[in-house]
């Protein structure tokens, strides 16, 4: 069975063929600039080289076709007909409180996907738009809706309710969602089977570290809790977002520099995180050879970004009431081997033991505690597309 | 020796006379309305009845001399003459990065309390006020400067550092100062001494829990880190402070209903936390009746406080790496046997146990787990006003 996996953006199309008989990518690449001039598709045939190739693409319609004819292209493409794909998985940001797990995308779901639009006014058009695209270019392959929030809607009440008047969660929907939840099911689950025990009697956090980084608390497989919230600015100090702050500092900002409440938005989401703070860059593989070198800003910026993955992880073990394993994921979390260790440290007291050789890797899936370390850390890259594509798979089979 | 403690607001002055021979009330109450109509001053000499009695206070130095004539006055009063006051103790809620500790008041000192207007602009130039008013009327009294904020400037630069543009802290000072440190250091050092150990060895969590409330990391005696921030809206589910929230909902909730800053920061301070979710009250004992009585939002509301509380104190463990006792202070700490034990529940995983009989108590200093509590539990009344008059004892000795 091949899985052809979807994530559209407002000017490009992501997309990964996924052979699911032994889960490897057969070709992958982005239609880019989309309805724009330059537009062009990268595709990458597995094992051979990418090749990058401008075409006219005024929709994204248009950019499927394009994918489609690579795909299936007698010299480089990788299947003989578009029939070899056996369905289509959608990455789709904002799922609201309409879906707590991924669905076969009929009318009904279009139209939920379509409700969420002020809750996710950049990525749910551009999703849809995806979807529509697809259906026109694909017509009866079944398509799968993966959500970023599904994951997350087994939250209970206190932890996804802010203490604000009733209203805003009644009449606007104001509350926690969490993103990356295709990203911490997946991690997660793996982390179950590495531990050969059931996710139901597990309670694990899983850090899912990239420019955009989130912590959630699983307690039986079920998130409880997660540090993104209403938009994926809060939460932990990022690349370029500040995470959390005195809801204060927002106005007082405004007042003191003018701002609107777009620009202090654009203010948090891209120019605070470690890059505010250390005024060099949101790259924490930069950042990271400057703490050696003593660069107190680099110093600062990662020791911020540390503390504030810590106070997470503490708060959730207190949440969930303990805690099991603690699962390291994604750019910086699969790669930080010193991150990881800074962070497990400070969890000694419950009995937790870095395993510096185990540690001291990059990218795979492996313990990095030691045998007797009485909480377990975990590094566990994860794979969004491949857990699209199974999510997809599970649905259609 | 005979001390005074003055807390002025912008229409109030705050005083209590206290005897530090043996730290007793001699006599305390309220000047009201100040430069208003209608102006009035409560006395109440300790073991008789309360007065409340109108009079004419244009200024806080008019209310401060009202205040001389109460506590010298020959039937009433509980002093003979104005010269048994020893020395006068002023709350002053921000010292900024000026003042780690109490200070006597000098010319220097209001300089730097009024450099620190823009961080309290409400409080600090009420107790700027209150300070010349007394100084007007006291003559050659020495007076000292107790900072809610002060016992917080030991915090490390990843605990009170923002992750914003750098030059938001440069340039407008805008980091994590937190509040009511006078309460948390005062009860943490009650802490060490009941359980008779030197503070310098023990990790104390303290949950001041009033209608405004905060915890706080202890550790060593000073404090390495507070839930409230920039301002006292931050942290935990308030009477009608939201506490922590994404920052993106503040401009989602000003786009939705077009509020100005000060309109959603009103809303955020005054019609959040428990009285917005369960649009009932913000007074915890009778939310506490009506969640007994299985009312749903009571119970969502009380929920969300516990559920904040205990990522806090989960926090601040990891924080620290350990914590040796937790402390419950202020009004519903002290009243609340319900909150206390939900509360310490959550920690069981470190080996905290409740003891039912020993928590069945409202306002008495005591530990209320059990013997054998791997984290010892305590109920420890706060007094800020002695706080206040033992930093000012111990600066004018």
């Amino acid at each position: 069975m091949k899985i052809l996996v979807i994530n559209a953006g407002s000017s490009t199309v992501k997309y990964q063929l996924i052979n699911m008989e032994d889960d490897t990518v057969m070709a992958k690449g982005i239609c880019d600039r989309i309805g724009n001039e330059g537009s062009n598709i990268e595709f990458r045939p597995m094992g051979r080289d990418k090749i990058v190739v401008e075409k006219d693409m005024p929709t994204h319609a248009a950019a499927v076709k394009i994918i489609m004819e690579f795909l299936t292209d007698p010299e480089i493409g990788v299947i003989k007909s578009m029939s070899e794909i056996y369905a289509v998985g959608h990455r789709v940001v904002h799922g609201g409180e309409y879906f707590n797990k991924s669905v076969i995308i009929t009318d009904e779901v279009k139209k939920a996907v379509e409700a969420c639009i002020p809750l996710a006014p950049l990525h749910n058009p551009a999703n849809l738009t995806g979807i529509l695209a697809c259906e026109e270019a694909m017509p009866g392959v079944p398509m799968v809706a993966v959500f970023d929030t599904a994951f997350h809607q087994t939250m209970p009440r206190e932890a996804y309710m802010y203490a604000l008047p009733m209203e805003m969660y009644q009449k606007h929907k104001i509350r926690k969602y969490g993103f990356h939840g295709t990203s911490h099911k997946y991690v997660s689950e793996r982390c179950a089977a590495l531990m050969g025990r059931p996710i139901e009697e597990l309670k694990i956090i899983t850090c899912h570290l990239g420019s955009g980084a989130s912590v959630c608390a699983i307690k039986g497989g079920k998130s409880v809790d997660t540090s993104m919230g209403f938009t994926p600015l809060d939460g932990l100090v990022m690349g370029t977002r500040c995470g959390s702050i005195d809801p204060a500092v927002v106005t007082h900002i405004m007042e003191v520099y003018g701002l609107s409440t777009k620009e202090v938005n654009d203010l948090l989401n891209k120019k605070s995180g470690v890059l505010g703070v250390s005024e060099i860059g949101c790259d924490f593989r930069d950042l990271e050879l400057l703490y050696y070198k003593g660069n107190e800003r680099a110093i600062l910026a990662l020791d911020m970004s540390h503390y504030s993955i810590k106070k997470f992880i503490g708060s959730y073990i207190a949440a969930m009431g303990g805690v099991d394993a603690i699962v390291f994921t994604a750019g910086v979390g699969e790669n930080n081997a010193f991150m990881r260790k800074e962070v497990l440290k400070a969890f000694e007291y419950l009995g937790v033991k870095v395993d510096d050789e185990r540690n001291n890797v990059r990218g795979k899936e492996r313990e990095i505690t030691t045998e007797d370390s009485k909480v377990k850390g975990f590094l566990i890259p994860t794979n969004e597309e491949l857990a699209i594509a199974l999510e997809t798979q599970a649905l259609v089979k």
